[in-house]
């Protein structure tokens, strides 16, 4: 309560001390740049420096890919350069990468992914019959029956249809409809779009955008750039990161002073804590969102990473409409996913897709409108979505695989999110709570007196000071809590769980070892 | 000259009275939303309306994929019906979707993005060796060795070090650094990506962005979105739409009334208007934009796509570096490449890249941290972009079979060119310029008083009106000049040349009798 003034911050993610200015190759370019350079010639002063540049980009944050990652990607330069560290690998355990950390692709999605790519081996015997079933309809529904061609910006129609053949069954028989799905490229690019659509207003009527803290900084870094007001609500870490509508509430009233609140992002299972909401609070959520006239976004791609026994995933969408007709003709909510996470992690085709309720006719073709600037998400990335919602079913051939593959994933997956709360809560100074969801650990650590003052004489926030010495001493790169945001005096790291089991508990057990070392050095 | 005030004109696109406010899809679902509302419970008044959203979002226009192609989504469905129209099918000739037209695709690039997506395939004696290669090489350098990892944010290592290969042999030598290349989705993120940065200041010290007109509409979307200033330069339609620096001159000097011009914009080969640059006007745009301080962004997306045997595509980035040391050393120069173009069409992938000249290495440290928040471009459009820079080379299997798929498709791309400007130079009313390049006829036409008469009745753009005319009788689909802008008083359409030979054919005929026809209605 007492720190009102820090809540609704224009345009400002949590800060960082950063190295972001000058990337490690840059700084190299810089150096040849300049030699290359006669020194009758001096160089004119540039057009485009950090003082003329565009000032709300220079505000922008992204700690998933901040600082420590540019730091880990020189010590992997100086390990293959042959200089001896006290380990031997980077582990980055920064970004939730799950091919990276070596889970293999589902077969089948790749399978017809192939097919779609080249149609040749639709006549191969090597491919099973129901993969090649979907890689028709896939290509019969693409302009010129390729990949290669340019979808309709809201995307291809037949995979618009099975996204919400998808939403429908997943919602136990809620209808969704075909024109309310716009598949994007990526999770990211659809909750950026439509916070683009929505800021509007100087001074104290510019929008206001309610997020979690902590919050994935995409985030932050959209208001950053859209000039919007950042308006925080912290998640309750005693209550295992619970959303509480009282909170909400506060942040509210208190935005109202500096700008006009009419957005509300809600990211469950949380990310980076990892907390699945229950019905209840999502009832809750949505009864505060119609009350106070805020369009609802709903971060969900982590739906499928649900591993407490005691939790289950309640989207949205769902829930608005089995409140009834007052709710479900009217609150305005934009909900995601991707192909990036799940049990699936194929990141790098950029696929997912944005459902919109109670979306304005009008401002339905102005999201299209805008889309088309860009003129369609990748299709290959629209193909694998297509895979993802749209899977083998009983009596097809691939099923048994499929659903093998799946579950090994997911389960393995459950294994080590109690494996990780557990290890982490065996260390003193660590604390964990229960991994209900997602793919990352956010435990809070303890940091003594003298490592916090260490820090400040390094410009660096404390637990940017942590993660810098945990890569430097173990190569082990996650990210501080502070690249999320958190509550003043507490800190945090986010650390995936996507490691296999073994490698996990290496991770594990040195995190363990480097954070007593680190109480003992300080102490 | 006497237009003055209208050329620098604060975010505005080129105006067509539009329908986009309402898409054909949205307004069917308001229908039958408004149908399941009971009368008893009215609908509130929505947060997200054409009077609450972004103002600069509504100012955008997107004429290639603007209100003449849902007029074309509309003709489709009706004839899917079975109502009957004077025409079996629509034309799509508004957009440079070659795959589409029937173009088929290059089987080099789709076998190596086949292996990527599926290895086992690696072990298939059905796949040529080079092509394995360079699936070996592209997976090696991803994380986990998968298209479905993220890569670095400004693209994988390996691709960036083929493009910089790839221009240094098209350059004739001159240097290209892996350091400078950004790999993007499709050329249109780069584009808006930089100018995002570019953009700055408010009131006479917003940045001035000059484009061509007529130009391709993402330049105007962009800026518009950006709440940046556009200043026109026009090409010489009297001179094969050349651009003449004097034009330049004249519109900096105006603008330098409203705004802090800082970026100049060219497209070449030109889109819609197909001339190629000869060596001199580029040594001329770079003095000039080395005089007056002006950020270079040169598209060159058509680079393969030059037919006029008296034409040749130089890059501005070689004439940069032939023009010495103090231009070398101090212009500021972003170019742009895509997949989507030349002869392979790839749109569907949305690769591309952007090579940066004389970057401020803060400034390269801003724009991967820009970057980072989108995660990285479609991995497989990037792998896509690795062949085309590194295709098979002589000696190589798969060597004479990709020529000869590359030079069938370029060289009736050259037929298609000279074909469609023979034939509408052969239409009273209507002057077609040479295509020299690119894969667009932007014919002018002569459109009668009272055929201006009724489109301003109809509350259209004359060529709106005749594009729409055009759209109803026939089944082809063009979008009109006023989508990339004109001289005053005077009306163009932009056709691709990419249906096949024949299909050109009757095509150009069935516009030539619509044309006749036209003027003998409106005469």
């Amino acid at each position: 309560m007492q720190r009102a003034a820090a809540l609704v911050r224009r345009g400002c993610g949590p800060r960082t001390p950063s190295s972001w200015g000058r990337s490690q190759s840059s700084a190299a370019a810089e150096a040849s740049a300049v030699l290359k350079v006669r020194p009758e010639r001096s160089r004119r002063e540039r057009i485009l420096t950090l003082e003329s540049m565009n000032p709300q980009v220079k505000a922008v944050e992204y700690a998933v890919r901040g600082p420590i990652v540019l730091k880990a990607g020189e010590i992997e330069l100086e390990l293959q350069r042959g200089i001896k560290k006290p380990f031997t690998e980077v582990i980055r355990a920064n970004i939730g990468d799950a091919q990276a950390m070596g889970q293999q692709p589902i077969t089948f999605l790749r399978q017809v992914m192939a097919l779609c790519t080249y149609p040749n081996l639709l006549d191969s015997p090597s491919f099973p019959e129901d993969a090649k079933k979907r890689a028709r309809r896939i290509l019969q529904a693409c302009g010129g029956h390729s990949l290669g061609s340019y979808s309709a910006s809201q995307g291809v129609n037949c995979i618009r249809e099975d996204v919400a053949a998808y939403i429908t069954r997943r919602d136990g028989g809620v209808p969704a409809d075909p024109d309310n799905i716009y598949l994007t490229t990526g999770a990211s690019d659809g909750i950026s779009t439509i916070l683009k659509i929505l800021v509007s207003g100087g001074g104290k009527s510019r929008t206001g955008v309610m997020i979690p803290i902590p919050q994935y900084p995409l985030y932050s870094a959209v208001i950053s750039e859209l000039d919007a007001i950042q308006v925080n609500y912290y998640l309750d870490e005693e209550n295992c990161w619970a959303l509480n509508v009282n909170e909400l509430r506060r942040a509210v009233q208190e935005a109202k002073d500096h700008c006009d609140p009419k957005v509300l992002c809600i990211i469950n299972p949380g990310n980076p804590t990892g907390q699945v909401q229950s019905r209840k609070c999502i009832e809750d959520v949505i009864h505060f969102a119609w009350e106070e006239k805020l369009f609802l976004l709903a971060d969900e791609v982590y739906q499928d990473n649900v591993y407490s026994p005691d939790c289950r995933f309640h989207s949205f969408k769902k829930v608005l409409y089995e409140m009834g007709p007052e709710y479900s003709s009217n609150v305005e909510l934009a909900s995601f996913h991707s192909t990036s996470k799940g049990y699936m992690g194929e990141c790098g085709y950029r696929g997912g897709y944005m459902e919109v309720i109670n979306l304005h006719p009008e401002i339905k073709g102005q999201l299209v409108k805008l889309l088309s600037v860009r003129l369609c998400p990748p299709v290959s990335g629209q193909a694998a979505m297509d895979i993802v919602v749209n899977p083998p079913v009983a009596g097809e051939e691939s099923f048994e695989q499929f659903s093998r593959e799946k579950e090994s994933v997911l389960g393995n997956l459950a294994k080590k999110a109690k494996l990780t709360e557990d290890l982490f809560n065996q260390v003193p100074g660590i604390h964990c709570s229960p991994l209900q969801g997602a793919m990352y650990a956010f435990p809070r650590i303890f940091i003594p007196v003298k490592a916090v003052e260490a820090a400040q004489a390094h410009q660096m926030a404390p637990d940017m000071f942590y993660c810098m010495k945990l890569l430097e001493e173990t190569g082990i790169c996650v990210v501080p809590g502070s690249g999320f945001g958190q509550r003043e005096g507490t800190y945090h790291f986010r650390m995936t769980i996507l490691p296999p089991v073994e490698k996990l508990k290496t991770v594990l057990q040195k995190v363990k070892d480097f954070h007593i070392n680190f109480l003992e050095k300080y102490a």
